[in-house]
């Protein structure tokens, strides 16, 4: 599904930049973006015991971590530099655990609309045989704010 | 809604206390359990500039993280000693932006079925002036993992 | 939670009412609301083969249309006259199945905010031997939508 | 995303349509299955007064219906003679909406597994100009169902 988006902030990739960036949990867990374009992100992180549960698995909340953010920014990518996007609500579907040494996410704005964006991301840990594979899915509905007037 | 738990592991407050100490993620973001009680837990931490996006609001990630825990650790506490239960989604709703000095996140079993559980979870903030605010609410479903035979 | 809503449309209880009545799909499934308070509805219908899946439960989609009717209007009370709530997500919990032979659902606005509402709902069963049981719980954000200026 | 399912009832096209055709609820929509291959189904409904809400859309209650149909069918391709499949939780997020005369919907499984199948779906509108638009996506678990020993 391509979808043509309208750019509402000709540097929406330095204002998105520069906002992940300013973020203390991201890098607190290593977690940045790599790829900024309109209405889709790519992010990375390692994978080392920061970052793992009890069996040796990625942490859940690591992956709707970066699962939260590509769909995040991808909106973000869209508004106007006056404006913010908020995270309405997130839904993620584990398909399976993650054990690797890397992660990787994508997220889309799937349907732009006025007030929010429906956006959904995809999870991937790099294996130690160097494949990929899909550990998380997640929809979400993130809200445009505007200032104050 | 009250329900009355069967309880499958006798020793469940050490294995979950036990589980979520070695869980190094948890350790990075200094979240603990604070009560553990047959489908019910409650866990806190600390909100300073790691937990924190780039408008000073606890990262979403962060809250998504401890809803999850409650949630699933509630969950960890019906099932049998041999098994584990993981997360087959979560949906985390966000009321209001996190401001504040320390996150506390209440989880509980409120369908317990054969093969997973259905679980709630609410997320709190302590603000500055001492009071608690609700800033997010989440459901989730905890499948029950057998030992492989 | 109790929560004191602001009141915009001072008519609340006959506009609800009159755009319920208004429905096709909850004439022809015999769906009606039963409550109308700010914030707050309930709504009622008899279970016959007609709203049955091949095993005889309820079907899915039924208590999926009830859970988000009473939601929808809950968030519907609190609008101006001239604004409308549309459901922009909904995620519905399936606790058991639905055998009986009537349904009851209580949906609730757990937070309302400027562009949407955030709402719950329960759908319950009655059973054979009158007792209601509770099948389904579901949370949806409603969207707010202006008219167009 | 192509998989490659492992089929479990060599028979699964005629138990899938007889299921489909027992149930009394699509029957009063007239909603019938029009593609029924592994891991995969179609289905379609005609869009009159029955299925609409007072503004004349689509209620969101026959698209919920169609999304968890085609969602649900699609995990009951995979399972053994004996087994069911139930909706243990689907989120649907509405992006238009449905202006027509016609729904159709498409649901996939996107990764099965042991205990419950993670399955999708997509509902699309056929507009007056004879074009489909993409009204409703949808994620749900599909829990699998053994028969009791």
């Amino acid at each position: 599904m391509d979808i043509a988006f309208r750019i509402s902030n000709p540097d929406f990739e330095n204002t998105v930049r520069n906002h992940s960036l300013a973020q203390g949990f991201l890098k607190h867990i290593d977690c940045v973006l790599t790829t900024i374009r309109p209405g889709y992100i790519e992010a990375e992180m390692p994978i080392d015991n920061r970052h793992r549960q009890q069996l040796g698995f990625v942490h859940g909340g690591i992956t709707a971590t970066i699962a939260d953010v590509v769909a995040g920014f991808a909106g973000f990518t869209l508004v106007r530099p006056e404006e913010h996007t908020v995270t309405a609500e997130i839904k993620i579907s584990y398909f399976a655990p993650g054990i690797g040494s890397r992660l990787r996410a994508i997220g889309r704005v799937v349907k732009p609309t006025r007030h929010f964006h429906f956006t959904e991301s995809e999870v991937y840990v790099v294996q130690d045989n160097g494949e990929e594979k899909l550990i998380a899915k997640a929809t979400a509905t993130m809200a445009i704010i505007q200032p104050k007037s």
